[in-house]
């Protein structure tokens, strides 16, 4: 499968193509758009105003509610835009965001309101495309969640199993500590208060891989194919497998994950420091990893930057609605942006 | 630019083929061999006691001392081998290497001896092709560098800019600090005098990219593309670009990046939270990234795995000539990995 | 630039989402509309009686009359359908379509109507990209044209130059000569008198492309490149460039095409058998190539064939609505195939 | 699998990367080398002179007999060239040749002698790759077979059955009927007695593809996949499948293939024009394609060119060795760009 998403903040619509779907899977939607709700913004004071029905339409790869094999596309329509906000700062260019160097790779063209196609709103069809490929990794026992593991320093407690994600999901704020979360809520709506934003962390497993998927070789092993989905993922600005940085810090000895025959006559390992990958291939344990997310760059506050056409030093104060913070959203698109890694990982 | 390696640590050779490479450059092959020093084990007691000559034989693609844009094959002969080190441990399993994933993944016709294709030896002929991507970049103005940002907890003093990488890479030992260093080398001698290793983190940066390369679509991000490329290195297990798993204790105000137009009309920023990345977009800003390795799997202590041939518990002693850390090795290797994704990034 | 068709026969509406599109065209629609116009049905005898009005709803990538390097997605909806006219043949694999081998590929889920996603209906969207494809190349003075080289053995006159397939494409009937075109026409309506329908071949060329484009290697030779477009033509048989078959009757020294120096310096070739392509690369000699498209597999004459449900031998008298011939109707979709190529050879 | 081929003509060797080979193939390295030896000059008066011994040394990817699932490269060395023959020569652009556009392409930093990575010679890791692709195919019931199907307007009898090629490729001069050969022949003799050459054309089968294997996209459809390794063959300028050309002269009810069950259940057609692919898929019948190759462009006739160098117009009188025709040579060398071909197909 490959995807390509497309569309604009504030065009007529967003979407994406997803080719190469297996034929036969007798699509839930429902299991789809409650994906799209928990990325959805608009419901609390932790989020952008902006509000979205997000209902996708599908145009294509789609019969008699089964995929049919055919490029499924998507489009999830625009409603709630106020283009009016951005025509006043357009030359502006915003710290943090991409503004400065989207404008020397498009010339000027790009599509400069509410982000235009650099805008998290395009996560919304990647959702729609991962939750494809969970439902395709479901039939194979394989199964996908996430948590937020660390916002502007607060940390949740550590993954452990798949059934504590799987509650994690229904949550409306989704930590595994409910007390730790309520310290991060904390955090985000004193910065939102201060007219900032926070950055944070999200930890995400995959559950029931087969051991044996990968390669040690370049755009084969299983970090490189993950790690090309999860930087797709806006505001993701590092990624990290099993122990992660911590690796840095420990000896051989405490690194290498000991193996064992369970019981049942597999061979497992006592400990998960290697995420599930050795030498880029599945070893059977959950591909565990973590990716961290760079603070809102909107911010209300007065910040020093750039006028692009005048070409000279300005100051900039961004009025309109945005996230003090995009972790807690972004749980369900890292774990599509994870669904549809695994697929590429297994050949679906 | 695409690469291929192939080789294993035991056979006649490892080698690589570079397609795409542009015709009519002067290959100082004086400079690849100096890399291909930095990374050669054999020098002192920091690494393996196995010498090799590493000396690149160049099949294609070279002719009157100039590519020719047909794809450069190089070769470089294995010597140093001592494969009976590894028939009496071929069943078992070393914990926190492939043996095991690698088993299922190719029904154990896997060369097993010194690691085979998963062996850090594969780094060479890596290093090889990351030579001629470094020279195709200095043409345009740009230099890759890197220094061990951290071994076992000790931190080297930050990355500042590309004249103190370029003295780095002169030492044996390549730190800013070498003070630190000395710490270093410290906690590598403890860790071998007990038969264990360390793991550690290389920080790198590429400098003089400009503004302008990449995309925010999947494939096509800097992020992204050069994720792939990083992860292809053996022993790598997170990457993170500028502030990197720090955002996650930031707020928009410290991580935002405030711009600002230079003496010279160029528009700059004040500092370099992004690593020089926004929206998977070049800022031209230099390029920086941390690359975290795991310790080195192999270590002498006695460990418990399994057997694979008779799928049972088992101990593991290993003996052989192994590194207690191949941190300061792999400096080389992250370079050269750099180098080949800035050539991709740029459309070289 | 890569694109990605989608939608069905009689689905709510095919289209394409074009990634890699550089920033800045001034994309002019009319043009556009020109090509699909030139390619739809509903016209005269010679072709189905569906009628659609083809026009594009662009719903990303597109900005204040630019494109603007974001992914460009245009969506042409189906208005015309009878699906009804399908389910009484659903399962009666129709001779020389797809129906048995998709049936396998896709166990059965894919999408009967109409043909589904292997409908000629998937080619306005084709006609769409390449129709920015044209504009592209147009602006570095590079020109797509095409003519019916034969239908059911009547042949037209060879391709010459530019401006005779410039005024080709204003002509109802694209041909040379038009006293050809007539007894084409015969052709085409004979078989349909007799439920019957014919192939042809399309003659291409690709004129103004710079000499140095491609490379001998898979994957980047000019001639591949092109049958990798080509070839995704619904009904495209065979691809031959230049000379083509007939370099089976021929010798070298009739075959080579023997080089002088122009007036202005430039190194050109006294004919053109090679079609513009040595060693894979362009020569700056018009690109040359011609395509076969088998007769439309959609006849009313009664066939034998197999019942896929019942898996019995069976015979079908189509009803519905079928084009006799469909060479005409391809030729932008063959110019816009080569536009597409073009643009990839040269890495737009 | 991806292949990578590189070296030149008089450069030290030639070879070829293979990546993505499963494990556990045994190779049969006679096999391959039966094959080399159908490729390699020197044993008639139909070929060019130089003798190369072709014994392919294996440098990885291979252990105790078996394929490892690592990248397998074969190199080839070169003996017997005389590099002397082409200095007189050099700056003359030889027609037919790519010496002009690869002079462009490259800034003349080619490798000129005997054609450099241009050469046939390239062809010889090309019949190895495709020797080791047959060999995975032959595991599943899958053959790949061709013959001489036409030589300077002699054309062979059509292919019939696997059998009959396999009986083909034991033969000096590979075709069906041997008086059609004797003929072929003699034409190749009357061209090199008047120092010149002649084209031809080669049909390859390849039997036992199960059905449902392609797609109707781009990428990956079956006429696609199969051109694109097809036209990486030197020499080759047309691809055809099935009927190929002959469509432009058939009515649908002559070109469509009728379908009915056989005697043990399967679906089968009672002819073949589609080559055994429609809408992009396999339909189980043995796929066949026509591909047309251009005479050597060596020849000793006086011809008309340009001196590159000097950039002014001069003639050209080439000695060496040279093939009055390629065309039977060529025949392993489809076969196994075919075999390739075919591993993609069906993701092996």
């Amino acid at each position: 499968m490959k995807y390509a998403l497309f569309g604009e903040s504030h065009g007529p619509a967003v979407g994406v193509v997803l080719e190469g779907v297996p034929a036969g899977l007798e699509l839930d939607l429902d299991a789809v758009r409650f994906d799209l709700s928990r990325r959805a913004p608009g419901k609390n004071a932790l989020s952008t105003a902006r509000r979205e029905a997000d209902e996708p339409h599908i145009l294509s790869g789609l019969f008699q509610g089964h995929t049919t094999g055919a490029p499924l596309c998507a489009v999830i329509e625009n409603t709630d835009t106020r283009s009016g906000d951005y025509e006043r700062t357009k030359n502006l260019a915003r710290p943090g965001h991409a503004d400065y160097p989207a404008h020397v790779r498009y010339g000027g063209f790009q599509d400069y309101r509410g982000g235009g196609h650099f805008s998290g709103r395009l996560t919304a069809p990647l959702v729609f495309a991962g939750g494809v490929a969970k439902q395709l990794l479901a039939q194979r026992g394989i199964f996908v969640g996430a948590h937020i593991s660390t916002i502007y320093g607060v940390n949740d407690d550590p993954l452990e199993d798949w059934e504590s994600l799987r509650a994690c999901a229904a949550k409306d704020f989704p930590v595994l500590s409910d007390e730790k979360g309520a310290e991060m809520r904390e955090a985000i709506l004193e910065a939102k208060n201060e007219q900032d934003s926070v950055g944070g962390a999200i930890e995400c497993g995959v559950f029931g891989l087969p051991a044996g998927a990968g390669s040690p070789d370049f755009g084969r092993n299983a970090e490189g194919i993950f790690s090309q989905y999860l930087f797709a993922v806006p505001a993701v600005k590092a990624v990290a497998f099993g122990a992660g940085t911590a690796f840095a810090l420990m000896r051989g000895s405490e690194a290498n994950d000991p193996l064992f025959v369970d019981d049942d006559g597999s061979i497992r390992a006592e400990q998960n420091c290697a995420g599930g990958i050795n030498g880029g291939i599945t070893n059977g344990m959950p591909l565990v990893f973590e990716a961290t997310l760079r603070p809102t760059p909107s911010i209300g506050r007065r910040q020093f930057t750039v006028n692009l056409a005048a070409r000279e030093n300005a100051e900039l104060e961004l009025s309109g609605r945005h996230d003090p913070c995009v972790v807690h959203r972004a749980v369900p698109v890292l774990e599509a942006a994870a669904a549809l890694a695994a697929c590429e990982l297994l050949g679906i």
